[in-house]
């Protein structure tokens, strides 16, 4: 295979930017993900690749919750300031405020919208864990157009 | 949890629209998919929820491989045919030409992009699999804008 046709081939696969948060009792981890999907309707399932290595990995493995926070297309500031390690200070994560959710995971106020959700099973074969997750509170306060990788500058976000 | 804002919510996840075709001995199986991505550079992974009742499941369940194609956004007509059921004749499926990929997958000639994979492991736990599996080979021989559920009639493609 060559791996130059394998990575201009991947990079046509769509998807989203999103923000994953986690907690473990005091500690926070919060990150840009980008391979991300829904996996079922019943039971509500999503599935995401996250790095092992991460703040958001170490307490989501710890906790088994994690909320993802969709943004809007004018929110690229937002994704970008997750792409830094995890930084809590006066209510805020990497400068954006939080609440704690149902599940306890930080919950970012000026998301358009978020669902929280509790690990169900871990597949690690690859440099990234396909974490599978059951959705089980989900909000959509405000109207959005979501922030994608094709309309990001990046190829990739985490 | 307010299942209208959950379903308002995960309908804000952005997705791509594919076609996953596989092949197991004599029998063809092939549909249009959106619940997928990629979820690992090394080696390289993709994640795809597929439904198990379906014709391409029961082939990649048996025979271990698959093949995912990119639609071009000018393609809509080639996502909507695989809707259908599989239908086999001279040399087409579903009325798209192709030939047997390196797995034996079936690969439709005007596709865009696509790659070969072979399935590593299955999470059955609702009513899509989550199917984790290798790329083997990967081909993007023109130009595309990929096809996305965004840009689409439709809200979910399979």
């Amino acid at each position: 295979m060559d791996t130059n046709s394998r990575k201009r081939t991947l990079r046509l696969l769509s998807n989203g930017l999103y923000v994953m948060t986690s907690a473990s009792g005091p500690r926070v981890g919060a990150a840009t993900v980008t391979w991300l999907s829904q996996a079922s309707f019943t039971p509500p399932l999503v599935m995401a690749a996250i790095r092992p290595n991460s703040n958001v990995f170490a307490c989501l493995a710890e906790s088994g919750v994690a909320a993802v926070h969709i943004l809007d297309a004018t929110q690229r500031d937002v994704a970008q300031r997750f792409f830094s390690p995890t930084t809590v200070t006066g209510g805020t994560v990497n400068g954006e405020p939080y609440r704690a959710g149902i599940t306890g995971a930080p919950i970012l106020k000026n998301a358009c919208a978020f669902f929280e959700c509790c690990v169900r099973q871990m597949v690690a074969l690859g440099d990234h864990t396909v974490v599978v997750m059951e959705v089980v509170e989900a909000q959509c306060p405000r109207e959005c157009l979501p922030l994608t990788v094709s309309a990001s500058p990046w190829a990739y976000g985490g």
